[in-house]
């Protein structure tokens, strides 16, 4: 941590910070400069120290931190690749995996038929919701508990494994015994009490990215999770929220280098969120592969113009098993496959 | 709802629109213009329908929804304010209400020498965190259910009702006992199991904007804990998230009229947060209750230096005395008084 | 500047960055840390070098800037608040300077009975746009020169300094004969060549805040005025873009506050177009003055829905009479006076 | 146009609606629900008209406007895609034009170096800049005119067209001299003064988006080029400004499809300016091109270290051969070619 001292501050509060930092247990060392002093405030444990603590002291300037306030997320502390192993699928690997399936379960048949035919056009892994967050009270909740039992008897059915969304810490045991997958949603990444619950199960958590949290604070939710022993944490980038508003959500395609640059963690994007319409779906998709996502998040339904939620990002069975064609280029010029 | 059809769009197209609102129990009227066809959808369900159902129709350039999405928070459905009684504070009505007191309950000597200088420098409702979500989990995490005893104690010894923050719906029963105004925290204002959890208590809810949320999803995430009869909720903007990085959040002073156009619920404004930096409050205070706030709720630490959570940004016990002084003559300047 | 060297970054990497460093004449202070180097690099020119030199070095994890980019502009530069005097009129004084007057100057009889209407209730200074910026080439420009003359004319005969925008470097000239003061519109802010024309003249110039630019970078600007020898630099606040929607732009109240804090130059608040709707400009502009503006730039209009520009956020002149009477108190609350 | 009435808005608020409407020639068709009245207003003008007229009016709760803001750049204006010869070089066809070079041109020997290795690489189009918008006006802002003259005699000795910005309307003729394509950059997209003097040239522009613009404010900006009779404007996606703040700006790869949806110009990414550091600019590349741009510019520096303006986002020419070499299978992916 960086203490820059405000112009001629006196001794006395220069040995205020000095002294303060020393009670913590940190090394310091002075950079008296003509202008002003920098205190360099040193040791392991600066990242997860607030800033506060110095920046109130009097004849304090600015407070600059230096540490990454996360620790298990980072590829600091674990060099290599993580790969997540479910239900016979790799997450992390050379292969570039689709996940793929309705917004919302709305029926046994709907489900089958999109299961199925999004594992015929190469999907390794269902998604579906049972339990949906939305922002209205007055508008479709899910089938829920009916919908996870029809996740999971489509899922053995047509042996993909599973993901869907959990929104309550109360449910988790019940997640626990239906999916294999458990995906945080956007709106519940700073949901603390939901991380440390999924953190302490065994299913490996699509941890989606909340749409206004940077980078940094993604990963330091994923320490949230990583903290209670459970290694197994998919980051999926869904767009973040800007101005611009011909897309529901701005894709954060950068996220992905940076991902890769500061942590170990597998991730995917989902194009289908971020986009809003399915027209832009595909081009999304695929940039998101040239630009070296481990996977993709698609929303796919046997017949859109039915769907009781999204049904506008949705791609048809059709649409899917085109792009799913058109991906495997793109996945072999950056050395992977689909 | 308004669908605009494509340029040349065939009559089979537009017919299929009609035919799909008709099936769902909404009036149709067509505009026909010399370039394209609108389609006018109207009544009183509109707003709780999603616009994807008319999107994905063949021939739909654009849908645009008029109604808004929320009902029971919005002045067309209440039009007089609502007013909220709470331990005999008024909060809605003339006077404007001052909740103030320390970020985190730290000990029972902090928070009692907290609760003393704020009653006496004229605050009518304590405020203290028991449980604190916080971005790490390395950091400091609150006392817990022992932070909501000191809380409960302090707040009968000096007679001022007491909100804090809620983040389980585990703990929705311990709050309904412990405190007096249960606080749903910015990270949770879509955690709609939270949201519904609360609405089902007799307790008021202070709902604390989305730091990257709009007034009308705020407003709709108010209509969570309304649907469920609980009819006193306080709206607290506290801050939104922009590229401006000289103050930890935008206070988005506009939030306050608007919600006076468009809602008949209270709400007060958060400076603490939304600055970040103790020596910008006063000024964000005064400017909130100029614009038109029912109340502030500000932090205040008998000893900042020491506290263990956002001590840069609160106020000492004779900065916020000085404040409320301040306060008066605008308060009177705009016929309310503090 | 603070040059974080990675984790076991070989000596002669750390030599590289020293080694640039004095080659450019700064200081250097090492600290050494278990985990890694820290270089505090000094120097009074810190603030203008590039971080990517030394961003760009073998061996460098992050560059932090502690020095400020701007100068001329900063209180630590010149520590008394900058007074300007125009036309009889001091901005920056006890008193709250109010400008208004239309958007656009649209005819004689206009423009006459705007000004004598907003000097009636209060008003110091004349706004009225002649160069039109707009979105679209198809939408109404301005009188342009027209304008210019008008606006003089109306100003000499009502007794009242005028201020209008300019936006383009070949008009300096014109508006230096005409204007009593220069405005720098918010798509402008970085139009340095403009910036640098205006430094050039004497007169007065009300630079507006870019509307996604930070207050750094808007004190950064100033100082491309400043530089040039021209010292009447006024600041406008006047909303910044975020992703809320309910109002034009949101209104960044906070910028007050830290503008006074870092900034020796007088700042005014435009809460017309922030707001962009007239019914929220009074809440807006009683806001401002509470939190220390020393301004306000209202658009009013003697006939908003005739107005050819902006007429729904324009206040007729008895709502901005009615306004100018209740600011009186709010600004004798904060020991200033309308 | 779509002007919705206030519920219980009485007969003669209607009327005065429709009279304004008829008054300036549109269509009007009313659609009188149970709960409101909606008037829709038609007329291929209604794009042009601002909303304020209508919303300004007594009775009106809302106006929306259906037409886009844009018209020349637009899609329904014009079907086919452009295409932009200039030099040999055709922008928008099959193949991808890579546009490479310096960020500042710094000496003749600097430029020779770069301008022969991108060439050598497969860049087609040369860039560097002579003058130079920068933040501050203590740091280098571009060698001016003796660059224009370097860039034109490198550009002859090399073979390839040269684009660069252009910052003040004095200079368009010196600019039309001595450069094949003009830059109008990020911060001058609404500069309409600067859009209006190169629209009438017959150079080809190269129009940056505004890094807090819309797509739909870009493609309005489009039409002040072409609407002066210049058809050959080039889009440049160049990264907008979010919260996100481990990347200089976020690049919105959205903005690819969305602008080959609603206009028939050509769009390029420059990867460079949006993430600001060069370790992530091959993801970046290789995302926007499987995305469907039509083109990258990219910053490239013989030697990055040395760099007067932005060297830690520079690739190196080795590091830039690599990325062309790269791009081949990926353009070949999506049925282009490098």
């Amino acid at each position: 941590m960086i203490v820059e001292m405000k112009k001629r501050a006196p001794q006395e509060e220069l040995t205020g910070v000095v002294d303060r930092a020393k009670s913590l247990g940190f090394e310091v060392q002075l950079n008296v400069g003509t202008d002003k002093t920098v205190v360099a405030i040193l040791g392991s444990a600066t990242g997860k120290t607030p800033i506060d603590i110095f920046a109130v002291l009097p004849g304090v300037e600015s407070v600059t931190r230096i540490m990454k306030p996360y620790k298990l997320a980072s590829r600091e502390f674990k060099s290599e690749n993580t790969k997540i192993f479910v239900g016979g699928v790799e997450i992390g690997g050379e292969r570039i995996v689709a996940i793929a399936g309705p917004c919302a379960v709305e029926s046994e048949e709907q489900l089958m038929q999109a299961a199925l035919g999004v594992k015929k056009a190469g999907a390794a892994i269902l998604r579906g919701g049972a339990f949906k967050p939305r922002t209205s009270p007055f508008s479709f909740q899910g089938l829920k508990k009916a919908g996870l039992e029809l996740l999971r008897s489509t899922s053995r059915k047509c042996g993909m494994p599973v993901v869907t969304e959990i929104v309550d810490t109360a449910d988790v045991e019940l997640f626990s015994e239906y999916v294999d997958i458990i995906q945080i949603g956007s709106r519940n990444m700073q949901n603390y009490s939901l991380l440390t619950a999924v953190g302490k199960t065994n299913r490996p958590v699509v941890l989606k990215r909340g749409f206004s949290c940077t980078v940094t604070e993604w990963l330091t939710a994923a320490d949230y999770i990583l903290a209670e022993g459970n290694p197994n944490v998919i980051l999926c980038e869904r767009g973040i929220r800007t101005f611009e508003d011909s897309t529901r959500f701005s894709l954060d395609i950068s996220s992905v280098p940076v991902i890769k640059k500061f942590s170990h963690l597998p991730i995917i994007v989902d194009p289908s969120h971020a986009a809003g319409h399915y027209s832009l779906v595909p081009s999304l998709a695929k940039g998101a592969v040239a630009a070296g996502a481990d996977g993709l998040m698609i929303e796919v339904h046997p017949n859109p113009r039915e769907a009781l939620v999204d049904g506008l990002q949705s791609l048809t069975l059709s649409d899917f098993s085109r792009l799913m064609l058109e991906l495997g280029p793109i996945a072999s010029a950056v050395g992977r496959k689909v």
